[in-house]
């Protein structure tokens, strides 16, 4: 994880919206297949080849052969016609960009030998890549690799089930040792309420304790693994009441029940309101209620706000010390985990804030003129993640690989004996770093079984020409997180579009943490919030697959609604700011914006960004001409007042 | 799904061992490249490229470009030092084996558009693809596709840990139904019990009437999804001893408790005893006690067996007739669910037991001359899976296609409501068969979210390529099972080998339901079990990555051991067949054994076989020989009777 030197070049990381880098691109692909070829041939050369000259002049060969070709033929035509161009910057819409060349190869590359993850002895490569992948992993949070763990999982729904897994076990630990004659000295003293609210690292303490006495495991069986999860001892999950789906699965699949998810409100910008989690927190602890977990949000699916994390920290940090009462904390940084490289080092530390500016000019990372980033406070957020219990952060987000690649993270590793099968202590295996691997099963310690070793690969070839350091990953996520703040600001200035006598304006609506844009479109003089929301639908229409190929569109988006029940009363202000009245929020609660993550990596210097610019006002131009014949023809005068 | 004309060349689908087919293979995985550097410079070609020569020439662009050269020429090297060959005949161990060229070339072709099944917008192919590879499964084990739903995973655990979630989230619907004030009239004069033990389509049809009357998502908040899952009111897990530990994590993960798994004995046959099954149902029952489900395993790990599905579906039947209570079955066919496809004709039916023998003569399924497959209990079984609630089965085992692909059917796709997030009548979405995608978001319906898009063209492909029947598929499938029968009885009637004064034989343990063959190396006058153990730790360390790299090997395997704990007395019989005491076995409890899952396709004449066959003997020889060689140099005598 060092500086690279010279310095990395983003655009030789890429294939190119172009395919500028095809030459070596193929070349690459080309070597991975023949090294592969070459290492069957040499697999005791002296065994004689299956198929001969002239098997393979049958009919049935060639037919068989033929009958592959067809299919191939069929599917890439299929692929062609129905996929959706995430490699251009005229795509920014989900979590999709273009992936890195390395990833793509090593992927290919290893898929060939097809190892299987789920043990070593199906995987001796792979399986160190992924646990090598983990640690990079853990490192950049901050977390001390000799004690924590990470791996990857098939996506972020897997991770955050897995983060909950462990977080449930445990919570479950200290009936489990007061239930057992042995053991249930460890928690004398403490009430069913102070032993079940023990901070995280005591509790692991105590389960160190247990096997040393030789009953860890009958302490366990007595733990929601042995005898299920009770959800009325289970505890309360605090989430942001934007909860995304898969925390509702999480409490589903875990049987931990959505009664016990307790919704946090959240602010103007999307960020869970610590004033609100403190009362939370302190009513839950006033009534003796246990608090199964706090779920902090570093990148939310719909607008990339970053949870206010360090204040979280402070908050727990605060509870232990004037109650002794503790709760876990996981960051569910599936989308925004990578862009914490932005603010490290070569040597793994994170800059101090103040020092952060010239560092990034210093290497060029925001080509972008007028880029400022990180807001202090997401900066603190970030810096907060050693301090968490675990992590979510994927790999195939932020961090420019191909499906599938998921990641978790967890702070104390001996946490992992409260999930593990077959091996009774596996954290002790895992205690000396330098053979991290040793023979380790990973399908005893996660929750998946058999995986692809080639996603361990692509991730572990990525790290390893892309540090997760500033000087490495900063430098590709430099480009996404200039050109999005230069996207807010052109929204925020663009002049208005005067269509057939009708004229529109288009705004962003809040400023980002990150790299996610929400903006909309709005006629002028238009008072109806239900209009404007079927104006931004029909926009989003024609900028998705919903309205033809996407590959014949020359600008592609996403959207998204603001509903009451997912946000409170937060959107109401910038409702208001967007030109709206507080009434109309109150009476139709909802807003529709587009969505732009904007990952891509070519929107670099002032040239190309003005040109670009141009090109999408004209683009719009075009849409909204479209939306007014439409119209027109319709005879419904201005479809976005009287549209049903 | 028709017959291929001309029919299939099994040596055609495949790389091959000497990379026979490389050519072949070379062009379509190039041609996948290509076509998609070509998509990407359509796009918009009036676009300008993102890097001109001049900056291609710039020294950080070439440094960047020659360290990712670097990492994967690492990365390659790794790989082909610690990779294990599966696509050679020569590896015989666990579940590996060549992949299907198409299903390679497909995955390579997807990864680089990227798709993420998690929604249709972003897949609008692959989400297609999936859909369709699903109801190819529903179709082979005869569900009825316009009401059944199936979809891929990313392996098996997440696959057996959905059918759990809709069997618990099923479970509590009765409990749910009786709780609410406008429903609880479905459920009246019926007992607590009575409607917990209902049949499963008929609470489904319950749910239907709950739709009706508009409260379907208020009860369903009322049960484990809402509520949580209680550990005492869940009913008990009933699964064959020899648990696979999935099925534990399935219980841990899901809230379940590894307290309310019954493990039902297997008989010598590692088959779940159906006599035990019927006493343990009976005795349930009897005392009042929900069954969550029973788990009947098809191919087991380590032994291949296919439990008495047809005598368990029978069991509920008369369950049913007598006392009005059902329970849910669950298949894990994760290893053995494809081999379905060779009892299944053209037209997707099942050929008649009687007429299998001469419809595979006609096509020349099985190659290796004194095949005799199947039994007639394991063609029953697999006709009874039409019959089960939900089924896993993995394309990337049986399917002979790269990780990670997982599968997983389930026969009512209305159950799917019971889990479904965002829509609420999911099911109904997915009614009209024709258009079966429609706008599906998968992560609504789903354990997982992101999910490559890649993995569903890899198993689509290889659909299309060789149908599920016996004609396509069956073709691939003779080859093993034709090979592993083989093995089996050359293992049977193997001369012993004398080396340096000392005798050892070689016979396999049990007569394989499928493809797994289970065998021992025993030394001529050795009564010690733990002796015979150690001898086969030995020759397995020999036979695998323990001892240097599997590359230099020439045969590779895996072990298993068979242990009361997880067999009870089910071996004694073979233990004493293998010519060891019962006493032995009493005393020892746990019989290590080499384990050959035989999927190599390419042991398909008697000319091959007999080559194949000396080698063997020879290497085994050569292993037996180094043993003895071992215990000279130790001092020891007779390593097998005096070692440690």
């Amino acid at each position: 994880m060092t500086q690279p030197n010279p310095p990395l070049n983003v655009d030789a990381l890429f294939l190119g919206p172009k395919a500028e880098n095809r030459d070596f691109y193929k070349d690459m692909m080309a070597a991975a297949v023949d090294a592969h070829l070459f290492w069957r041939r040499d697999y005791f050369p002296q065994d004689s080849p299956e198929v001969d000259p002239n098997e393979a002049a049958q009919p049935d060969f060639t037919a068989t052969l033929a009958g592959t070709q067809e299919v191939l033929r069929k599917l890439s035509a299929t692929l062609r016609d129905q996929s959706v161009p995430w490699f251009s910057p005229r795509y920014l819409g989900h979590m999709d960009a273009d992936t890195l060349m390395v990833a793509n190869v090593a992927y290919l590359m290893t898929m060939l030998y097809n190892p299987n993850n789920v043990a070593h002895e199906a995987s001796p490569a792979t399986t160190q890549f992924e646990l090598e992948a983990g640690q990079d992993l853990c490192r950049l949070f901050g977390y001390d690799t000799r004690r924590s763990w990470g791996h990857l999982t098939s996506g972020g729904h897997v991770a955050n089930y897995e983060g909950m897994w462990v977080a449930r076990n445990l919570a479950t630990m200290p009936a489990a040792i007061a239930a057992h004659p042995n053991a249930q000295d460890l928690v004398q003293g403490l009430s069913d309420y102070a032993r079940r609210m023990m901070p995280a690292a005591r509790l692991l303490d105590l389960t160190d304790t247990l096997k040393g006495r030789g009953i860890f495991t009958e302490v366990r069986d007595l733990s929601a693994r042995g005898v299920g999860a009770d959800p009325d001892e289970i505890g309360k999950l605090l989430l942001p009441v934007s909860k995304h789906y898969s925390w509702e699965k999480a409490a589903d699949v875990l049987g931990i029940g959505q009664a016990n998810i307790v919704p946090i409100p959240v602010d103007h910008q999307c960020r869970m309101e610590i004033d609100a989690l403190t009362q939370t927190v302190t009513d839950l602890m006033d009534a003796q209620t246990p608090i199964l977990a706090v779920i902090a949000v570093i990148g939310s699916t719909e607008e990339g706000a970053v949870d206010p994390l360090a204040e979280i920290v402070a908050l727990r940090q605060r509870m232990e010390a004037e109650r002794g009462q503790s709760f876990y904390i996981h960051a569910d940084a599936a989308f925004g985990g990578y862009i914490a490289a932005a603010l490290v080092d070569d040597d793994g530390q994170y800059v101090p804030y103040d020092l952060l500016d010239s560092r990034y000019q210093g290497l060029g990372v925001f080509p972008v003129a007028g880029t400022v980033w990180p807001k202090r406070e997401v900066y603190d957020a970030y810096r907060a993640l050693g301090q968490v219990d675990s992590i979510t952060c994927d790999p195939h987000k932020m961090g420019y690989v191909p499906y599938p690649a998921g990641g978790v993270c967890m702070k104390d590793r001996r946490i992992l004996d409260l999930i593990s099968y077959e091996a009774a202590y596996l954290a002790e295996d895992l205690s000396i770093e330098p053979d991290l691997s040793g023979k380790i099963q990973l399908g005893n310690a996660i929750l998946e079984g058999s995986k692809a070793g080639a996603a361990a690969s692509a991730v572990w070839a990525a790290h390893q020409v892309a540090p997760l350091n500033i000087a490495g990953y900063g430098q590709i996520l430099g480009r996404s997180l200039g050109a999005a703040g230069w996207f807010y600001r052109q929204l925020a200035t663009a002049p208005d579009f005067e269509v057939g006598g009708r004229r529109f304006s288009v705004r962003p609506f809040m400023d980002p943490d990150l790299n996610i844009v929400d903006f909309s479109f709005l006629e002028a003089g238009d008072a109806s919030l239900d209009s404007h929301n079927r104006l931004n639908e029909r926009m989003y229409e024609l900028s998705s697959y919903f309205k033809g190929r996407t590959y014949d569109h020359p600008f592609n988006t996403s959207q998204t609604a603001l509903t009451y029940d997912g946000y409170g009363d937060a959107p109401r202000p910038l409702v208001q700011q967007r030109g709206l009245s507080g009434d109309e929020w109150d009476r139709v609660h909802s807003i529709t914006l587009l969505c732009s993550t904007v990952m891509t990596v070519v929107l670099k210097d002032s040239d190309r960004l003005q040109r670009y610019w141009d090109d999408l006002m004209g683009t719009w131009q075009g849409y909204l001409t479209q939306i007014v014949e439409e119209d027109l023809l319709a005879g419904t005068g201005t479809s976005t007042t009287t549209a049903p």
